[in-house]
């Protein structure tokens, strides 16, 4: 267990990046403006790119051969598609490099030069989106969240659709406006029926007053099928790269009035913000259990064996802080990727039944995830059971959604301190609406 | 006007690739696998990156500039993203090449080397996918089509959803799976509630029995917004590349079970089929006529002045062609582009309003354009009333929907016989379905 090494680098015992993580981004820096690959450790980072141009893969040729150029790269796609098997063995490999005691001191430890122009501090680089990202799919395996959502405006008998238990619903989403945290996200206007009541209905153009935030998390593809020939779900983990912490901005408002029949729209396109460092599916290997139990009798495709099913989700504990432009501050949901009713491999085997060919580099969303008690829901839309009740921010500042200037940020981390498998956070902070002359 | 020009090519009356058009797409040979661009000329094609490399620009040393290596790219991104302006006079250029009168004999007419290595029989010639597709979006702005899909479902009166005239309803696609005409489509296997009547609903798990095309245009996206920062609908025609033929498959039984509450997913991500050559936006400016009548009062964000309404839409001829496996066919549809309730200046900048990033390369559908009238019916599920009564192909083969080994054909063309303005065709065969054990 790595859990028993340390690094040579300082790594303190909260860090979300410790040893046994080894997390995956694309950096670039004010002195160099290259977009490349790294890994963070602690509070820095390794670059990938210096690293391997020095000669740092010395230490296994194999791996080195391999790799070929997949690091000079300005995302992860090449080096994603190289296949699990191969990025557990980098993984490892840099473990290694980076423990105290490790077998090739001289490659980076020992190397001042190289140290110079490899190890980077963490407070220094510039995140990017990771991946060349083909396709955006957002799921709804949140069984709480899809209740919760269907109980507010359907009443809890018809909360959930009949299709729910029976296959992974999910929706395509937009891929152009996935943003890397700290992208800050304009107020949308839209379309939106300001009295619902009133027939006919008759919506008014407005900056949306129901901005909320989605606590998700997403999954990276790492390889490709063939249109036309699905992947059975007993190969689908073998296309999962890695996980980052998703949040969909949602404009409840617009969603209501634009999503018959063909779904949400304008309502999510305007923004989606991810964390920057991609946890390897490996990494998560030793943390996982059984899902929300799902009592239907599904199709047999969508089938695991009895011992996949107990390690079924992942295990990361997940929180939403909310910042208000004043300054205030409070943790306003504590959830978990438990709380999913769907397996990564049932998502995939399902996005691919009718014949659709993933590509490495596509982004699957794992929906809303919310847990079944107060105090755990995915977003504001439940939690203020669509604005009829407030959360507290800091004791005195009252919110239904979003406001301009609140800053939204999600955590997510599993493993315990000295040995944490963390996602670190996505943050995003709301600005104002564009002026109405925008458009004229 | 081109149409009084002729081209030193031969360029039968009937062509769609008359010297008037000038269509974009990208091709390799048996000879030369390298993709690249090329214009279609009656039944020949120019290799653009050939031209560009014997010095076939130089008769505008300005246009020659500008290009750059735009020609010599496997997609056709970076000349779509060089803008309308340009493309207008890059495609008089290619006009005054072709001509038989034209200005330059030297550069290729006369240039026997040249001609050897640029001119192309079209019957040689691959076609690919032309652009790299960021991200696609289906639209809905067939009215007939939605009032039609709309009645089956809910009854005549309730057809249309209160939403449907004041927007553009839309939903994200995917991209993944679009393929150029040619490239045949598996029956794909889903969820299908055999017993719509039995409660509960119990799916099955069976090869679509509700397999069909949906007749569409389609338009690829030449420039970029920024994210956050929409499009005014003034601004919006100049985002427009140029339009193909599309043909989205759908999986109807598939649809019906799984869109509820977030819209088709499987059904539609099977597979969409695109015309190989793209009609430039300049090629049909003079091809524009009123769409259908929108008497709702909608948002002023999506209001054109009246004189663009007058030319809202394209005035082209659609038709559908379906062949069976032992050769018999029949048009089954005749239908028109301007069967449209939505200007695509109105889609863009709909697509746009909550600040969505459009990329060059994007694509748009138009969503099912469907006539008035029988016979004018842009899917099977319309015009067979889903199924309850039969499409007669070569006076003695039935169909409801589409089986194994059948191939639709959509063609669409404007203008008139010598000077024709038109896409050729997107063509498509249904294979089998995968055999049940791939899945397991």
């Amino acid at each position: 267990m790595y859990s028993q090494r340390s690094s040579w680098l300082y790594v303190a015992p909260s860090s979300h990046f410790s040893l046994a993580n080894i997390p995956f981004g694309i950096i670039s820096t004010s002195a160099n403006a290259t977009l490349r690959p790294a890994v963070a450790i602690g509070e820095y980072v390794l670059d990938l790119k210096a690293f391997s141009q020095g000669n740092g893969f010395s230490g296994d040729l194999n791996i080195r051969e391999i790799l070929g150029d997949s690091f000079q790269q300005c995302n992860l796609n090449a080096f994603a598609a190289l296949g699990r098997p191969f990025h557990r063995k980098v993984r490892a490999y840099l473990q290694e490099i980076l423990a105290t005691d490790t077998k090739y001191p001289q490659l980076l430890k020992n190397n001042t030069n190289l140290r110079e122009m490899a190890i980077l501090r963490l407070a220094d680089v510039t995140n990017h989106v990771p991946m060349a990202i083909g396709d955006y799919t957002d799921f709804y395996a949140g069984k709480h969240h899809a209740y919760n959502v269907g109980a507010l405006f359907r009443g809890p008998s018809n909360a959930l659709q009949p299709n729910y238990t029976h296959l992974p619903v999910a929706y395509h989403g937009r891929a152009s406006s996935i943003v890397v945290s700290g992208t800050s996200i304009r107020r949308p206007w839209g379309q939106v029926v300001l009295d619902p009541v009133a027939e006919p209905k008759i919506p008014s153009f407005t900056p949306s007053q129901k901005l909320d935030f989605e606590l998700e998390l997403g999954m990276f593809v790492c390889s490709s099928n063939q249109l036309g020939h699905p992947i059975p779900v007993s190969k689908a983990d073998d296309y999962i790269f890695g996980y980052v912490l998703l949040n969909d901005w949602s404009a409840r408002d617009v969603q209501a009035w634009e999503y018959v029949p063909l779904g949400p729209f304008t309502a999510k396109n305007l923004g989606s913000s991810i964390s920057p460092w991609i946890v390897l599916a490996d990494a998560l290997e030793e943390y996982k259990t059984r899902g929300i139990e799902n009592r239907t009798s599904y199709a047999q495709y969508l089938e695991q064996p009895v011992e996949v099913k107990e390690k079924s989700v992942l295990r990361v504990d997940l929180e939403v802080e909310l910042i208000s432009a004043s300054g205030n501050k409070s943790i306003i949901s504590r959830s978990s990727t438990r709380y999913m009713m769907w397996s990564w491999a049932q998502m995939i085997t399902h996005h691919t039944v009718t014949g659709c060919n993933l590509r490495t580099g596509d982004f699957l969303g794992s929906g809303t995830i919310s847990g079944p008690n107060e105090g755990t829901e995915g977003s504001m839309l439940e939690q203020t059971q669509d604005g009829k009740s407030n959360i507290m921010i800091g004791g005195d500042e009252a919110r239904q959604f979003l406001e301009d200037g609140d800053t939204v940020i999600i955590r997510g981390v599993a493993g315990k301190d000295g040995a944490l498998v963390g996602f670190g956070e996505v943050a995003g902070m709301i600005k104002p609406a564009v002026p109405k002359s925008t458009f004229y």
